[in-house]
């Protein structure tokens, strides 16, 4: 009888199988300049419809003055814990063609942000950053703060940072494969 | 003099450093249904908004009737290159409420169906396998091919599959990190 080696299923990355949104961040741990860069990197080189790169990102670094005015606009909720990430990133999206403002510019803007966002939270993963993504701010008093003319829109905004290990968060239950499934014979 | 280690800069993933939209695939490759269930805990364990989930994929391993389906709805543009790759899979989000036309499901729907095949695309990466978004189908066609009700969107379709090493495609030219950065001090 020979024996066989069974073979190893493909495996989720780890990275994305532990990824969560801490909602605790360590205030002390600082994000590099170094490593902004390689974050804008990893956003800017995603895919977008017809490579149109709807995308732009303000980013502060915790006590930097960038950082201080994006903080400024936070809601009383997001108030309590995302000043204390090394960063906030702000993403904005561009929804109409240059000074227009009823001319879309991409039926995908807000896709193909997402996906950027995603490469880039992604790419913190690698480096052993959390981040958590959120919308409870004032967009309005982002885009007058940093001057985001008509066509573009302050979409969300991203805290990345390293969080305790302990940091308590709940668990989000997903769907499941089958749910998430539309169609599939095989 | 002291002779100092130069600090090794953080680098951008290899994985989404060399990713492409490759429009050439390895016709002979198979992904496995073990592969296409880890694609999908990929998707379906992404963040959004509130933990909304507003994503479904329909899947066609290439040769299989659900496949076939699919790539009856395929442009022409797209129909010279997509049905060779080794999965074909439909992109569906939810714009309204169940059973609704005209109540927003969520305001981030889009933004999170981008992100949720981001990290099936990138999980992807991990396992070898390359992706092309595109549009170039007919998403009326395939909403009634499946069923898919008014409520859920057919937004996007992404082949998978593994591109040949000197597959020409044309390298897209990105914004400078400096031209997708709105605001930073530091």
């Amino acid at each position: 009888m020979t024996q066989c080696a069974v073979p190893q299923p493909p495996a989720l990355h780890p990275a994305l199988a532990s990824r969560r949104s801490p909602d605790v961040f360590d205030a002390g741990a600082e994000v590099s300049p170094a490593e902004v860069d390689v974050l804008l990197d990893a956003a800017r080189l995603a895919p977008s419809a017809g490579n149109s790169q709807p995308w732009r990102f303000i980013v502060g670094r915790r006590d930097d003055p960038v950082h201080r005015r994006i903080a400024a606009h936070l809601a009383p909720s997001s108030a309590r814990w995302a000043p204390g990430a090394s960063l906030l990133v702000v993403n904005l999206a561009q929804v109409y063609v240059e000074d227009t403002t009823d001319w879309p510019y991409s039926e995908f803007s807000h896709y193909d942000l997402g996906q950027a966002v995603a490469h880039m939270t992604i790419q913190g993963l690698a480096m052993g950053l959390d981040s958590h993504q959120f919308r409870a701010f004032d967009r309005a008093g982002v885009a007058a703060e940093f001057g985001v003319p008509d066509h573009w829109e302050v979409t969300s905004m991203t805290a990345i940072g390293r969080a305790p290990l302990r940091a308590a968060n709940a668990v989000q239950v997903r769907a499941s494969r089958e749910e998430v499934t539309w169609a599939r014979d095989s």
